[in-house]
This record gives structure tokens, C-alpha cells and sequence, in this order.
């Protein structure tokens, strides 16, 4: 077997360990989503500003389609955070949630089609927009649920930071199929590993932490 | 860069997922010590019992020294959960945790020694033991904080499952060095990856979850 993934000697993830730590400290004290996604929104700006900290492996496209990399679930299931990677011309299903969630471009760019339910089916809301990094969007059946995101470049990967109200690749939420029929949709994730957020070592044997 | 590990199809890790779930309960509810170390030991002992869930990735010796593999940690830093792995003839330092914590062999068998604080060092209790798979042993400030646990085996890894009340790995402890003074001791973790304990996705499409 190979040898371990050594820790970072200088703690580069520690903005991700700092986005799951003010989110935790979210959930415990509200489950209000109106707070959640505007409290949410301004933890999620401070850590798609930065495009230091995410481990190459957790950017890493596919040939075949979009990754998802789970980084943090909420071991109550209240919240979890993922890293979608999307590989040149990748696209999701058009889908729903079920739960609130936030949408933060970190690298490349992204298209995003909104859909709203109608006589059993869903039709485009006729809002398309392109994201580019930085920039963050609200899902929610509340605030509008249905969406489609794609890569908007045809040449390199984009990458997008979620975090969702639930543990998202365990949720049974809905999307079309081919033939514009809702079908059930459980998306699971594309890893068994995670990053470790937790080793903090170094900045403690220095005495900064 | 390889592909990513893919999740087991059968959710093996359910046991470590159960356990964590408990872990935080408990914790939500109580920091009394007795309480935490009485029923941490009951969650932990049903952990232990089950001995497949472990991914082999964090039951892997090293050759020099004993691995510590965190595999989860609370994210508000209450507790955390570490496979410790030994080689043939590996063993900690004479060392201290300044929290509590719970140790419980899985496979093989370890042996371990009890030290007192006396006189600015530390003197052994008298109290050297072997234990083996399903044996659970406590330590803290309150009922005995040094010790030194090394493999009793000298042909075969041995692995145990210990959580304690902190992250472990973070916490500013200490130990005896070669000439027998204490010393700051900070441990660190093998690995900066953890196991994904969260994809449940094979079940919920399953309906069975
Ligand atoms: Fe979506
Ligand atoms: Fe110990
Ligand atoms: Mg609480």
C-alpha cells in the first residue's frame, strides 16, 4: 500500500477547517434558513476568496462526468460541504435539493439555468446566468430549487464549493430524466476519502495556535 | 493523479458512522467525565466488536514508528476518533494526554504500563498488562494520565481504536525523553486524509435508509 498523504507542514487548509467551524457554530444556533443562507453566503465569500486551500486531489476532474467530493459532513447531517469539479463540456442533470443550499464559484466558470415546477414536469424560468469566481447563488424550495449548472468553458475545469443544509449525497431528491419525466435522483459521492481538517500541529509545536 | 478511492457499495463503515453519531450525542449533552468515559466505553466496546469495518488504508504499518491515523474528529474539537497502528516492536514514549481517553484493541494485543508523576518525573505504578481484542482501558488527569502502550506482538501489527475529549493530534501534552525529563509533546497525525463515513447513498436508493 502506499504510503500516507503526509500532512501539510504549514496548516494550507485551515480556511476550510475555519468555514466548518463558523458553520457548525451556525447550525447550533439557528435552523432559521433566511440566517443560514445570508450568514452562510458571507462564510462561504471568505473561503472561495482564497484558491489556496483546496488539495489537488479534491479539484481533480473526470473524463466521463462532474465530481463530487464530499470535504466536511456535519456529524448531526445538519450541513456538509463539497467540491464540485467539473470537467470541459460537464454538466448536471436539471435537479432539485430538497434542502437550502449556496453555490460558490472558486475557479473557471459556471453556467446556471433556473427551472420551476409546472403540471408535473419542470419549465426554464428563463434566467441564465454565467458565474465566475467569487460569485454565489441560493437554492432552496423556498428561494427556487430546480436548477441545471455546466461547465461554461470548453477547455479547462471549474470548480464550485457547496455547502447544503443536509448530508447532500445521502438526500432522495428528484431530477429529469431524458424524457423530461421527474425521476428520484440520490447523487452519493465520488470518494471514500476525505481531507484531514484537524491537524494542527505544526502551528501548535510553534506556539501560534 | 489516480483515481479517486470509490465508496464501498455495501457501507461498511456504518459501524464508525454509528459510533461518531453517538460520540456527539453524548457530547451534546454532558462534558461530566465519568459520564463521557462510562458510556464512551460502552459505544466504544461495540465498535470494537465488529472488526471489518476498519478501510485496510488506516490499519497500515509503518516500518519505523507506530501510525496514528485520525479518522474522525468532532468539529468543535470535543473529541476525536484515532486508529493507532504498531509494527512488531513498536511503541509510544512514556507520555501524558492531559484529557480523557478511551483505548480499545481491535486486532493483535498490546501491552501497557502505568506511570506516576513523582518528584518533577514520572515512576512506574507496578501495573503492566496485556490486553487483547475487546479489552477497553481509560486514561485522564483524574484516573491516571501516563502511560506507555507498545505491540506485545513481535511478528504481527496490532491496532487499537482510541477517542479522546480533544483533538488529540492539536493537544500541547508531554512526554519523557531518553534522559528521562518531561518534555513538551505535540503528536500530530499520519495521514491528511480521513475516511468518508457519510456516503449512504447505496442504502437510501436501496429504501433501506
Ligand atoms: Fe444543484
Ligand atoms: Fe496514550
Ligand atoms: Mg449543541
Amino acid at each position: 500500500m502506499p504510503p500516507p498523504v503526509p500532512p501539510s507542514p504549514t496548516d494550507r487548509i485551515a480556511p476550510l477547517r475555519e468555514f466548518v467551524t463558523g458553520m457548525t457554530r451556525l447550525v447550533d444556533r439557528t435552523a432559521d434558513e433566511p440566517t443560514l443562507l445570508a450568514r452562510g453566503r458571507e462564510l462561504l465569500a471568505a473561503l472561495i476568496a482564497d484558491d489556496a486551500w483546496l488539495p489537488g486531489e479534491f479539484a481533480e476532474p473526470a473524463v466521463d462526468t462532474y465530481r463530487q467530493y464530499l470535504l466536511h459532513c456535519d456529524p448531526l447531517e445538519r450541513f456538509c460541504v463539497v467540491s464540485f469539479v467539473w470537467g470541459p463540456g460537464h454538466r448536471t442533470p436539471i435537479h432539485d435539493h430538497t434542502v437550502w443550499g449556496l453555490v460558490g464559484v472558486l475557479r473557471g466558470a459556471e453556467r446556471c439555468t433556473e427551472y420551476a415546477p409546472n403540471e408535473g414536469s419542470v419549465v426554464a424560468r428563463g434566467l441564465e446566468h454565467t458565474m465566475k469566481p467569487g460569485m454565489i447563488e441560493a437554492v432552496s424550495p423556498t428561494v427556487g430549487d430546480w436548477h441545471l449548472v455546466a461547465n461554461a468553458l470548453e477547455d479547462r475545469p471549474s470548480v464550485s464549493i457547496h455547502v447544503y443544509g443536509a448530508n447532500i449525497g445521502a438526500v432522495r431528491r428528484h431530477r429529469l430524466d431524458d424524457a423530461g419525466r421527474i425521476v428520484d435522483f440520490v447523487s452519493g459521492y465520488s470518494s471514500a476519502r476525505l481531507p484531514n481538517l484537524w491537524d494542527r500541529s505544526a502551528e501548535v509545536r510553534a506556539g501560534k495556535a
